[in-house]
Formats: C-alpha cells, structure tokens, sequence
C-alpha cells in the first residue's frame, strides 16, 4: 500500500543514520550541559502520546545506564494544579515533541528552565519555540512527516535519547559506537521483511480488541504499537507490561481478544515469551513478534535497549499491515490532528 | 450479589474511618522519618497491579502538595537489569503491597534501604518481611481480603498515601482535618447508592472493549476502574487521561466501544466532561459516573486529591454491577492468584 505512512516508515534508516552519525556529538553536548550544574540530579521526560512512549524508553535507559533517577512528568501537576516545579533544580528536563510546537510542552519547559532546571529539548522543528527556548535542541533532523501516525519522528527520538543517555554515563555504560553504527542497518533489515507481520495479520485483524505486551526495552515499543493501532485502526490495543499482565489483565485475553507478545533478544523478554503457555490455556491466539523459537529468526538481535527501535518498528508494520488487510488509510484518522492542543 | 468482593467493598468506609483517626499520626511520622534523612530529595513509589494505581495517586498528591521530584520504580531495572538504586539516597521510596509478601517489592525495597534510600512500607499485614523490613510501616488495618479482586486495601492505600503526603508539605498544603473526616462518610455515600452504575450497566455490558477515562485525581482512578473490569470480567477496558486521550487514542470509541468519562468536581475533571461532545461525533456511546450534569447529583463533592477514593469506589461498584449483570463470579477470576510471584 502506498501511503505516507509507509513511505516515511521507509525513510527510518536514512533518518537513524543520519542521527547516528552524530550519536557521540550529541552525548558530548549533553555532557557539557550535565557539566555546568555540577552532578546531575536526575532526568525528568515532558512528553504526550507517541514521544510519551520514547519517554519511557528514555527512563529504562538512563536508569539502567547511569542509575540517575528519573521521572516522567504529569503535565496537570503544573498546568491544572499550578504546582512550581522549585524542586528540580540542577535536573535536566528531556522534553519530546516533534512539531516542538506543543503548547502545553512549551509552557512546562518555559517553568522548569525557571526554576533551574537544564532543558534540553529533542524536536523536528529546529525553528520552533520548544527547540528556541531550550539550553540544548537535539533535531531529528527527519523531514516533514505528514502522515498523523509518527513513525520515523518517535524511533529518531528514541536514538535521540539513548544519546542524551550515553552523554549522562560513563563512557562504557551504554551503547558502544560499533552498537550505534548498526542500529540503521538493522532497521532497515526489520523494514525490508514484512513477512513476519503479514503471517500474524489476518488472525489478529478480525478481532477488535487486542493486548500488546512487552517488558525492560520492548515495554515503550509495545505500548507505541498499541497507540499506532488505537489511532490508525481504531482497534481497541492495550499495552501491558509482561509482569503486571501476568497476574490480572490477562484475564482480558481468550479466544475473542488474542495477544501480541513483542520480544527482543534482552534479558527481559524471555519473561514475555513464557506467556505463551498461559495464554494458550486461556484458548487465546498468540502472536509473536520479535525474536524466538516461534517469531523471527532473522531479527537483527542488539540486545541492548536499542532493540526498542527495532520492536516499534515491527509494531509499525503490525498498525500497516492490518490497514491494508482492512482497506483502511492509515494516514489520516478521522478527527485527528498532528499538533495536540492539550489545556 | 453476595459476594466476597460486594462485602468487601462495603467494609470501606469502618476502613477508611479507622485510618483517618490515625491520619494526624501517621503524618508525623513520616515527618520524622523525613527529618532523619535531612531534606528529603524526592519520593519513589514501588508497587504492582492495583497498588500500582495508588501510587499514581502518591505522586500526584506529592507533587501537588510538596512540589518533590516524584518517580514511579521500573522493577525490571533493579530486578532485571540488575542497577543498584544508589543515586536514591536521601529519597523516600513508599513500598505498597497489600500482603506485604510479594518476593520482588520485598527484594527491590532492601535494595533502596542498602543504598540510602528510608523505605516507608504500606501493607495489610504488619507481619509480612516488607512490614518488618522498612524504617516506617504504615498498617491499612483493613482486615482480611479474600476476594482476588482488590477493594478496600487499595482505597485505604489511597487514604494512607494521602497521609504520607501530608507528612511531607506544609501542614496547609494538602487535606486539612476536616477534609480527611469527611472522607469516610463520603464513600459511604458513593456505596449507599448503586443507582449511577445501574443507570450505565445494561449498555455498557453488552461491550468486550471500553475506554475509561479521567484526569488528575480521577486519573489513577480510570485506570483502577479499567484493572477491576479487566481482571473480575476479562472486559478489555483502557484507562486513559482525557488529554492523551483526546489526541488520539480516541479514535477506539465508536459504535461498538463506548467510553466511561469518571469525573468529580476538581480542577482537572471539565477537561474530561468536554470529551463528551468529541465522542458524541463519534458516535460513542457514553457513560458519565462522578459529578456533573449527566451524572450523580448526590456526589459528595472534596474538591481535592481525595475524591480519587470516591471516584474508585464508583468504579469497583461498575464493576460488581456488570459482573452481576453478566452473571459472573467476581471473586474468583479464572487462573489469577492474590499474591503476585513476578521474577
């Protein structure tokens, strides 16, 4: 199917080298900023919807890598119950959104840089207000994408922040440069095999409420896959951390509401892949996407948190290939804007 | 229905009495905690499932209240990825786990407490190795919970937090005396009346998938509603703040998903009464439960961060009445256990 979707899906190599290439630059820059506050005392993420999800990622890395704790931001703390974010000073604000343009995110970046907090602001958009107001503007650097589902703007912003992780760590902590260098290689490789997704479509299409689960680096990239089926299909998909689902919301899964377990090569997600037996005593249908006995054999395992890219892209592919099979446009869902206007 | 759960549930308001005698005194000492560790740097919440939805309230409650950087524990990050917490020193990390056996909350809590952290434990049952283990131990007092699905242990985790929240600001920041008295009538009044849930019940069951969303106080709240309906009924329900949902996620109501709207009469709920007319295009059926003018005029309005037990409780009874409805068992969900063995 042609549609801007699918063709700025397609661009996700060329934009993630292009990042890439400047993956030690940007950690460099993040050092310096790091390094005027003196020690760092964590890293708050300011984000909605798709750039929540690389948020997230954002968490697991910086706290796996550098154990600087981190916290995700509740916008209504500052704009509905007018709290001062006083506390956060010598943090560093991450603050996500592709258009930059996001009101809201604007105005909560604007208190926090007030209140001595480092924002460092990660857009497509190097003349918005977001990127102009911050200490330090990471561009994606992606092009225009126009398509409402983001797809290249959230897997750039995910290397975007695995950089910021590495400038925040030791040297040896995160991502090594050889790691790095074949993140666009890999996805690329993931981009060029639809063979893994077009097996499992048909069986999850006819159904219209699904769990996506995932844990450790494919956590982000299940709940994003969720959020690209909510929005492009109206498909009732729901996120779940592979350990919580376990012991309730599993109870949503049978032979009406079948399951996507996304698993990567990491240390996390064996816990994903015995789910299988649960959910087959539940008579749920399992689909598996990622690596192991029953998905990909030839994913291109980075075992790293950079296997999140590689999982949000496979879960592009899943929200694609199911429009298709559906005779749905992907591009354009009914009543949604690209800029969120959030109050 | 005479159930463990509906009998449970009716406990609620002897439970949250008993803890709003103790509110002044577990205020103080947590404030006696707080002072041993100098300033307090920030505040972790550490929990699973259901108590997972309490801690959200936590950190909502503290920001609002203290303005303290606040953080949600990724357990995999200890438990998987193997990060000694270090950098939490000075912080308090609030352990919630109604048995207080849960081996992961039970091992990743010691961690904190090894590297610096004071461990504030929320448990029914003070004999339990987290209770023991932590400097604070605040008893919910709540009386034994048989029925899996749980009720009066997490709106009385909720009262409790709010405690450790009052504990941490001024003493005029958060719920004065009078507030906190008043919360135990006020969920007696939710209990008294079934009729805004048998209102919305007859349309809502005949639906496997729905969005049930809120915002602020009544956030952490959606998604407790959406947990119960998953776990007593395996209904794929999706919790969702009305601003992330409204850009997005939205798109999942229509026809044939209907949308729970769970808002009082705080500064955030507006935000989701206006979703109303957005799902109205859709052609969504909705369900107004809370206050406001398709809603419960008897609702006891707090105006504060304590009206998510109000709003909790509201959702439990959705659940029981479906269930009900349905003619399913709520308190023995197919192949879910009380205490959760996560690795």
């Amino acid at each position: 199917m042609n549609t801007k979707m699918s063709s700025e899906m397609t661009e996700q190599p060329q934009v993630l080298g292009r990042l890439a290439e400047r993956f030690g630059a940007i950690a460099e820059q993040v050092r310096e900023v790091a390094a005027e506050s003196g020690a760092v005392k964590g890293v708050a993420f300011l984000a909605r919807g798709s750039s929540d999800n690389s948020a997230l990622l954002g968490r697991y890395a910086i706290e796996q890598q550098t154990g600087l704790p981190t916290s995700l931001v509740a916008p209504s703390i500052v704009t509905v119950y007018k709290q001062r974010p006083e506390l956060y000073r010598g943090w560093l604000l991450v603050a996500l959104s592709q258009s930059g343009r996001t009101p809201e995110i604007v105005d909560i970046a604007g208190r926090y840089a007030e209140c001595g907090a480092s924002v460092v602001a990660v857009t497509n958009n190097p003349d918005s207000a977001l990127a102009r107001a911050a200490r330090l503007h990471v561009a994606l650097d992606a092009g225009p994408e126009l398509a409402v589902p983001a797809t290249k703007t959230v897997t750039s912003q995910m290397l975007a922040i695995l950089a910021i992780a590495a400038g925040l760590g030791d040297a040896d902590a995160g991502l090594s440069e050889a790691d790095v260098a074949r993140i666009p290689d890999a996805a690329a490789t993931i981009l060029a095999d639809f063979a893994p997704v077009e097996r499992v479509v048909a069986a999850l299409a006819e159904h219209r409420g699904m769990a996506i689960v995932g844990r450790g680096a494919c956590y982000p990239a299940a709940l994003e896959t969720a959020l690209k089926l909510q929005e492009t299909l109206g498909v009732m998909a729901h996120g779940f951390s592979s350990a919580d689902f376990r012991h309730g919301p599993i109870a949503v899964c049978g032979p009406d509401a079948p399951a996507v377990l996304l698993a990567g090569s990491g240390p996390a997600d064996d816990d994903t892949r015995a789910l299988r037996s649960d959910l087959a005593a539940r008579s749920a249908h399992v689909a598996e996407l990622g690596t192991g006995p029953n998905a990909d054999a030839a994913w291109p395992a980075l075992g790293t948190m950079a296997e999140c890219i590689l999982a949000t892209v496979r879960g592009q592919q899943l929200a694609l290939a199911t429009a298709a099979h559906l005779g749905v446009d992907p591009d354009q869902p009914t009543g949604l804007n690209k800029v969120t206007l959030t109050h």
